[in-house]
């Protein structure tokens, strides 16, 4: 299970309505933010989110509207008593940025471990998490920027027939059941691919801001469960000034997801210009191009959850999401 | 006439429904603008206040709460199409702070100017603004910090009949009065003080946080039209936490303005804890000790105007405070 959480949903400057665009996700009790602008700590607490369990801080780029807000955010982070070290991943140069930053955030009580991202594509574990997977992509923009896709697998069912028939004792299930490989001391070993099925369906994020449309963007957002995606612009009229600006407008986006093999499930536009003051009015044409896509907004919120668990979801955010999906919600909290 | 906007009113962290203490001044088309916390940019936003004409920033002290804004805003500043320098003043170590946040605002196309503060106190004039004057007094926080009076100069009343009866000619009089000196080409001077009255009161206008108590603060709220003073806790059971963190509690705060000779005209107070949700609450006890205190809160305007025009002020700026020192108005804004 993942919970989500689209913090903001602007672009260049924070407004009075809009936050600029950030991502909270949070698995296992830790949160894994991405971006964090100017005001996102603040969105956060909108959304009753503390920033103590904030493991890993991803960032984009390091244009202002994607960075401006981390010395507030760790100053909150200490403030809240955190003292684990947290993984900050980016393109190159984030030390030396963050570092700079730092002049008004310098005595932090927990440790800051770096990530500098320099190949086109990386994959690496979350801390302490062997089941999710984060994933760097690079995209097309004015300065060196990354997407990021975040993978939580899951393992096959156990297969407690198999585990009888082959003599495994009880007491051993549960470690097999977490992957672990068990020698008695008679010798015997057994292994979890002797009670496991193969792994079944995970889940899969894809965060991608600011780019020019490019193939790892559609790669990346490939069987998505929840694709979100620049729109800096809602009308094609803008598409020169998206290649100048090196940003896409909405029909771009939806082409991508159109593209992507398998499609993704779901899709949200954010990083909206500062001039689009209703994104979602120009939905219904992307619409036509990728039906899925919505625009998001602001502390817009989704609970991901495995193939067969979905069912137990009671909390009526697929039924709300569907209900914007058709046009009929309107954008009551942005 | 200088309009005064409160912009924020917290201390430590912005909150969802608190932005961060800082003061905007605005006279003569031109804006001052005193401290630039994360998400001073958006309440100047919600105030329809543009960044467009801040021409001196003054910092007290570069704690982040009081400064993680300004790359955001230099950057709106650009994005503006400002292209006229800028002064900052702050104490000492200005340049190298700013210069470091600036790494996420590097291509600005304004220069920035910098004045750092090393005696205890300094005036100068506000660029441009001869009869503005801009005082740095050094206060007591666990940095070094400083508070600031703006003084807005009045000139005398000119006397037409003195003029008339130095038979000086009608076309020098507009320059006498602007404080001009007139040599005529048959080599008569006219100088001032021949046709203008002593200089009458003007406008002051003094703000402090974070600090202590002070002589100092005393002494710079004498005689203030408004005085802004920070007031971190409510109650005095908060005494030795303010004495730890070197803040003041609302009683301490009222106490200075009751000391000082003269009594400042209004007191608000800002820069409240983030523990205190309804800091509006405490103020009965601090009127005990000096009656016109009231509690600051986001985007508390007010335009302050020379004696003898303060009765042509039609919009019921005066009315609304003088409400709200009574208890009446709620603080509906914040």
């Amino acid at each position: 299970m993942l919970d989500i959480c689209l913090l903001g949903t602007g672009g260049m400057m924070p407004l009075p309505y809009r936050w600029l665009t950030s991502l909270l996700v949070r698995y296992n009790g830790k949160s894994i933010l991405i971006d964090c602008g100017e005001g996102t700590q603040i969105a956060m607490k909108k959304k009753s989110l503390s920033p103590n369990p904030i493991d890993v801080i991803l960032f984009t780029h390091y244009h202002a509207d994607h960075i401006s807000g981390l010395p507030g955010l760790l100053l909150s982070m200490a403030n809240s008593e955190r003292t684990d070290p947290v993984l900050m991943v980016g393109p190159k140069g984030l030390s030396r940025v963050v570092g700079s930053l730092r002049v008004i955030a310098p005595d932090l009580p927990f440790e800051i471990r770096y990530r500098e991202l320099t190949l086109p594509q990386e994959t690496f574990e979350m801390p302490g998490e062997k089941d999710l997977h984060i994933t760097a992509f690079h995209v097309n923009h004015r300065v060196s920027c990354y997407g990021y896709s975040l993978t939580l697998d899951r393992a096959g069912r156990f297969d407690a027939e198999r585990a009888k028939a082959q003599d495994i004792p009880i007491k051993c299930w549960n470690r097999l059941q977490r992957g672990e490989t068990i020698t008695l001391e008679d010798g015997t070993v057994y292994t979890p691919d002797m009670v496991m099925g193969p792994a079944r369906k995970g889940l899969k994020v894809t965060y991608c801001t600011d780019s020019r449309p490019t193939k790892s963007i559609v790669e990346a957002a490939s069987g998505a469960d929840l694709f979100i995606c620049e729109g800096m612009y809602g009308t094609d009229d803008k598409l020169d000034k998206a290649k100048d600006k090196k940003h896409m407008t909405f029909s771009e986006a939806a082409q991508m997801a159109r593209d992507a093999e398998p499609s993704p499930k779901r899709m949200w536009l954010t990083h909206f210009s500062p001039a689009e003051n209703h994104p979602e009015s120009f939905i219904p044409d992307a619409q036509k191009i990728f039906p899925p896509v919505i625009a998001g907004r602001d502390g817009k919120s989704l609970t991901l959850r495995f193939e067969d668990e979905e069912a137990q979801d009671e909390d009526g955010t697929e039924i709300a999401e569907n209900a914007e999906n058709a046009g009929i919600a309107e954008n009551k909290e942005a």
